[in-house]
């Protein structure tokens, strides 16, 4: 749940498939070894705008590529994404672009779109192409299983999935100006997680569905903002992936101007849950970080040095070690190449200062260590938030960041990944 | 031992006293808990050219700044380094200075010097200050024990350490026109290394002495480079310490220009192999990653790729591991932020080649995970060097960077730093 939910917005259960206009799908086709759920599909079958935001990296895969150049063709209107999980289809070379390609296509001609209107998504490991015969058998199942109800959205999240631990689903409701309004999302993401995503460009995969109708530009403008402070304010290991993707589908009647506003704040909520539930399945973590920075120069500094802190391992040993060890964090954020006023900093652990003027003070240093110790005992849950809030100077500055914490499980799941 | 050890220079046993015209001790003052040895002094009587490197970061130790404060006062001239281990002197206000200012003068004074003449060099906690009643009584035996043979040398050496498993010391000679020179150097780390020194700006700390004379501009400019091309080269956990410091020291009688190359090759050996003994040596590390890029835009492109490799918390599990898991390698080339071409790369693992033109070769897997194998069984041993090379597009630009494996044992161990 987003620690503050922005007015007039309200939880409600569901995820991708509570707005109008939207249905999904999710089944097992066999592309992974492991028998878990593997395809997914989210169709807006009336049309829908649609802004994408892509990983920055250099080596990106084929199906990234193809969303972006779909998504520009057609002024930022798409209908379907589908998304495989097992093989990353990056590095595979032409293979990769024709895969993406020929899916796309079959998909379409199924659901008798256009293969444009068809957008694609793939995660898994690295240079292992997608078995196309797998894929495409796994098409008849799929499209037979499109519904606009929790389950099939409940279906299509899971499929998604690679080494997360959990589903990551979010969808919020308003009455804007005396209409129903919902924005549902999902998403998946545990390794290789530090999304940098520009726009018309995460293997973080996120997808929002929105009933209410926005022009493509604008809609893509608020989805860059709110991606800037959620998924590219998340890191679990500051590995940028090669596919990280995210998209946002608005679909429905334009909504009128004077709710934009509270339409972009619910589209950030919704981002910012789905990115913190990212960073909390953050492989082997045992808890979320969360660094708030204030009096830095500007916002976007702000965000640096509070993603600096969250990417840094000693930051994260310490938090899994549950030592209150708050000289790592001043440290880190020395090196985040923006301006910081030592002199001035100041940092609280949740409820406990730690230090003040650029210097430690006389905390209470079991009282510290509960604090770390019961996040870390809780079970499972999307609110065991360590909370750090660092003072950098007197700028107006500010901004979130999440990570985890480091565990020994974090070395031992990536240590034997592909073998 | 220098992979390639540049002409006409030898190995020589020995280390920071190997040159002429240096004297140095190492005691244990009582400063750690622990009872080992914690203080270290390194003296040139005759006084010496000094060239500094120091960390980038905005949170620096007050010994940082009283060290680049003097060194610019006196025009890069400098007479001893006296360095303390168990606590970094870091956020420890206005008393960290004046402490800092104290121990020099009174050390000063003891060896019949100017306090300007002296430098200080802190490595431990952040946030602790030094213990100076214990400081300031060491200074008796810390004097009475200098000396300029082998053993002293090895005392200083070990001084300086932290969580260091072993100490890092190298010595090199030559016949220069006739005339014996040589370099020597000590240099410690293992944790929080991520160097980013500017020059007149590392908690690795590193000395060198020469016994041949330069000019303090031109001594300088050959130190930065060759810190660019060593430990600015090198990452254990991608977090750059409060407290980084280069310090080389030149003494003796001015060298012919004609062979101030050849100082400089050996300068950039003697600092590579400092360095490399640091990555080998870090927290919880069973194996040195050496990365060698080419057909970068520039070789500090190749440097910034290779370091980022190098950096990447997945490819050092994957070594870890001893899964030669090579799409984690490209995609963390793809996200250094400088161009290379994706269709272009080509990568090796030793003498196995991965990867060419941008895709997956059919390699020996079994043979590839034998040469990692084999490099982790060995003991301790700076010359386990797991090699990776990557190939990055068709530019002339080159360079090299150090790492190590991301091991349970690393977090481990900094999971319980402090408490």
């Amino acid at each position: 749940m987003p620690s503050a939910l922005p007015s007039p917005w309200t939880l409600i259960p569901g995820g991708i498939t509570s707005p109008a206009g939207f249905r999904a799908a999710g089944i097992t086709a066999g592309l992974k070894v492991s028998g878990n759920p593997d395809l997914s599909l989210l169709l807006a079958p009336e049309g829908a705008v649609c802004a994408g935001t892509f990983t920055t990296s250099l080596v990106r895969a084929a199906c990234v590529d193809l969303c972006a150049e779909r998504l520009r063709a057609r002024g930022g209107r798409a209908r379907a994404v589908l998304t495989n999980s097992g093989q990353a289809n990056a590095c595979t070379g032409e293979r990769g672009l024709a895969d993406s390609l020929t899916a796309t296509a079959a998909l379409a001609a199924r659901l008798g779109l256009e293969p444009d209107d068809v957008l694609i998504c793939s995660t898994g490991v690295i240079g292992v192409p997608i078995p196309m015969p797998t894929l495409l058998a796994g098409f008849e199942p799929l499209t037979a299983a499109l519904a606009a109800d929790q389950a099939a959205g409940d279906a299509a999240a899971r499929a998604i999935l690679t080494t997360d631990l959990v589903d990551k689903q979010i969808a919020l409701e308003a009455d804007l100006g005396g209409r129903r309004v919902r924005i549902g999302g999902m998403a998946k993401g545990s390794g290789m997680i530090h999304p940098a995503m520009g726009p018309p460009q995460a293997t973080m995969l996120g997808y929002l569905s929105c009933d209410a109708g926005v022009a493509a530009d604008l809609w893509q403008a608020m989805v860059s903002r709110a991606v800037d402070r959620s998924f590219n304010a998340i890191t679990v290991d500051g590995d940028t992936s090669t596919n990280d993707t995210f998209l946002a589908f608005a679909a429905g009647e334009p909504l009128g101007h004077e709710h934009l506003e509270a339409l972009e704040a619910c589209l950030t909520a919704v981002s910012q849950h789905l990115a913190r539930a990212i960073a909390r399945d953050g492989e082997g973590a045992t808890c979320l970080i969360e660094v708030q920075v204030e009096g830095a120069a500007s916002d976007a500094d702000a965000r640096v040095i509070a993603r600096t802190v969250c990417g840094s391992s000693l930051v994260k040993c310490a938090v899994h070690g549950r030592d209150p060890n708050w000289g790592r964090i001043v440290a880190a954020a020395g090196r985040a190449g923006v301006p910081i006023t030592p002199g001035a900093v100041a940092l609280w652990l949740g409820p406990h200062q730690l230090m003040a003027a650029g210097q430690p003070l006389a905390f209470d240093r079991p009282a510290a260590t509960q604090y770390l110790r019961e996040r870390a005992a809780a079970p499972y849950l999307q609110d065991d938030i360590v909370a750090f809030r660092l003072l950098v100077g007197n700028g107006r500055g500010s901004g979130l960041a999440w990570g985890c914490d480091l565990s020994e499980q974090y070395v031992r799941i990536n240590a034997d990944y592909t073998t």
